[in-house]
């Protein structure tokens, strides 16, 4: 039988990052890494195919990386897992014989069961290059886009698109306001402006009861009776990770349907780990299961498993996981850390809020100047920070993994306030009013 | 005689940030700032009135938010301080008693004792809007301009003047190249790059001798025997601390000829405070007097110090000066936070060293994309994070604050190894390379 040391199912970025991580923690092992597509997209570039990379091809990840790190590459569908045995059986009928095996198989878009959803011109987003190639061609092609759904990966659609010109692009929101996952109100609405100055038009607070079209779908018809006509529907609603394998196997699944894995991402077989999208994920403050489903989030989590296969060698700090998103739409940056205002009050946390509103560059006529936005939620008695948000520009999304060390080092706003940051007139704004130090001052100035 | 409750000597960032934090903390006392000059320019912001900004008058700090925090304004320049008496007498004659005195009063260029370096034609930067307007003026008229010095502050005035036409821009600097207290020697080369790039002439690795001219400046001659041209000569070779009035009163001057100060910026006369460029600073490493003299270390001091004038209220989390730099030299961004690799084994630390480049945009097609290398220090045996040094694009001017972070809460390469980051195809490198964390293993990889 054919035999690998360390086996990794799965090319995205979780499947990468394990393999990587693995190869440079024990260089004498063999690694393989087996993957469904016959190429590896960028999941997070996906949105930008249409218009700024213009193609799928520009969006896939080169397999000269694996190569170079001696990973044996396999493309081949998984069909089969004996746990015990420590085999996978792939589609093609190859038996592989691991010592290790990492399960980081993504997951798979949600599909609603309304009536005309299997038919034409209904899409999905799908890390798979041949089916994109089929939506770019039909985006392309389309006057009337429809995206249900607007969370992150519906809005980045609806932007990409809308900014393509002769396009109609609407989104179908069933929470009052686009990206309410992430954000507070008033960040969501910052989001949604940029949207409408692109002619994005917004239908939120409704759900689609139909697809309407005999075969090609025509338009949505939504639970106010509005009728949208699209000659494109594109459905970006979640997605739910791919535990078949593992079910079949034995494997425990959690409470929200992923892989059951430990702090250091083993699963309750032996020598079986799981990482990314297909793993349970736990919050990092409640430590409830989280759906949380970020290339970032799998990338972390592959590095602790890729170390950690053969023995605890990287031990564990982050407690959780930290959902930590960062997105652009039009000229603005959205970017989130954390607890929103809303999430910490719902799971019972007193809390304090302090907000800064600063120009990037000081003087603020220097070129490039745009508003930075900082919304802080301290606990009100320890003033431990809680969650962070910030609206700006380009920088905003390494300002927000500024919000998101602090919240792995559990800050409190005293220390934030004391904060050494760099400062320069053309990067940042003025050291007097640097907004992470200015939005913990009013924090405390109300405690 | 006038009283006021606290009396804050200087206008530039120290003074507005005591000032500031002081009205928070305690908004039933009078307040007054007095400062020596009409208006309060935005220092770093100096080297950008040639070109970016154009005129002195775009960057001043308008005094609109003194008003706004009701507290008063004193245009008079401080002659006189009795420690015991609890008053300060100005030049106009006024006499101000206080409960509480905060020194803010900067710092002056360092004059170098040459032979014609009193002529016409040879400047200095001062933070004086009447001088700068002479300054700005010839810089317009002159073709020639020498920088001595080539700091932060000389690159920058480097770079500013050599991005206007018509000019001819050379630096001297004493040290093998610029920048050379701030980075190790391959960042340093990047900042190069970006200035031979514009056309500026540099003359590492050699002192001034003399400024020769007849009343005006023609140039100067160097040590090693080089005749450079000069219509204009600018000193930019550091600052000393101001501290006449501070030493008349009997205050203690440290090692570094700042102000004496403990953890909370007390001197050692009752009710007396220093904080910003005039005050003593210590090495968050060692301990060590340090030399740094930035605007965000200023503002960092005066909420300690503002918050902390009648009662210990903020307790001091930072042990000391974490030297944090950015810059902006065409079209990369430098920055620097904690030890340099050099100044880590000049210290005695037994150190790893890090090193990741990537490209900030993934895929890397995407607008906008541009290299980013960072490189971090750690101590061998512990892990702990020492010092980072980053080159890159404008968002580089926040990364450097995530090292920053991350060394103002002592973490280790195991830590960032970690970490738990937001990514963005539009904002960050991939998750699978981002450079803190792809350093950090690198660093592992060595112990």
């Amino acid at each position: 039988m054919e035999k690998t040391d360390i086996l990794v199912l799965g090319g995205g970025p979780a499947g990468l990052v394990t393999a990587g991580t693995a190869r440079s923690y024990y260089p004498d092992k063999t690694i393989t890494l087996a993957r469904n597509v016959e190429q590896a997209v960028v999941p997070c570039g996906i949105p930008y195919i249409f218009n700024r990379l213009g193609s799928v091809e520009k969006n896939l990840v080169p397999d000269a990386g694996l190569a170079k790190q001696n990973i044996q590459l396999l493309i081949d569908e998984a069909t089969g897992l004996d746990a015990e045995a420590h085999t996978v059986t792939f589609a093609s009928g190859r038996v592989l014989e691991y010592e290790k095996l990492v399960l980081a198989v993504g997951s798979a878009p949600v599909q609603l069961p309304i009536p005309g959803a299997d038919q034409e011109g209904v899409f999905y987003v799908k890390k798979d290059p041949a089916y994109l190639k089929t939506l770019y061609a039909a985006v392309q092609s389309a006057k009337r886009i429809l995206i249900i759904g607007g969370g992150f990966i519906g809005v980045e659609f609806a932007e990409e698109i809308g900014s393509m010109p002769g396009k109609e692009v609407a989104v179908v929101e069933m929470l009052p306001c686009c990206l309410a996952q992430a954000f507070d109100k008033e960040l969501c609405s910052a989001g949604e402006a940029e949207l409408t100055a692109l002619g994005v038009q917004l239908y939120t607070g409704r759900k689609v009861l139909q697809i309407t079209g005999a075969g090609q779908a025509t338009g949505v018809k939504l639970d106010d009776g509005t009728e949208l006509p699209a000659d494109l529907v594109i459905f970006s609603i979640g997605a739910r990770p791919n535990v078949a394998l593992a079910q079949e196997a034995g494997l425990t699944i959690g409470y929200s349907r992923g892989i059951w894995v430990d702090e250091y991402l083993r699963t309750t077989a032996p020598d079986i780990f799981a990482v990314g999208d297909c793993a349970e994920k736990k919050d990092f403050f409640t430590r409830k299961v989280t759906p949380v489903m970020l290339a970032s989030t799998a990338s972390a989590e592959a590095r602790i498993a890729g170390a950690n296969l053969y023995s605890l060698r990287v031990v564990r700090d982050n407690r959780g996981t930290l959902a930590t998103f960062s997105t652009r739409l039009g000229k603005t940056t959205l970017a989130a850390a954390g607890l929103t205002e809303r999430r910490a009050r719902e799971e019972g946390f007193d809390i304090i809020i302090g907000h800064a509103k600063t120009i990037n560059r000081h003087p603020g006529s220097l070129p490039g100047a745009h508003t930075t936005e900082v919304k802080l939620i301290f606990s009100a008695d320890s003033l431990i920070l809680l969650g962070g948000q910030v609206a700006g520009a380009q920088e905003a999304g390494e300002l927000i993994n500024l919000i998101a060390l602090a919240l792995q080092n559990q800050m409190t706003a005293t220390q934030l306030e004391t904060l050494q940051v760099a400062t320069h007139p053309l990067l940042t704004p003025a050291p007097t009013v640097y907004p992470l130090v200015t939005a913990a001052m009013q924090a405390i100035a109300q405690s």
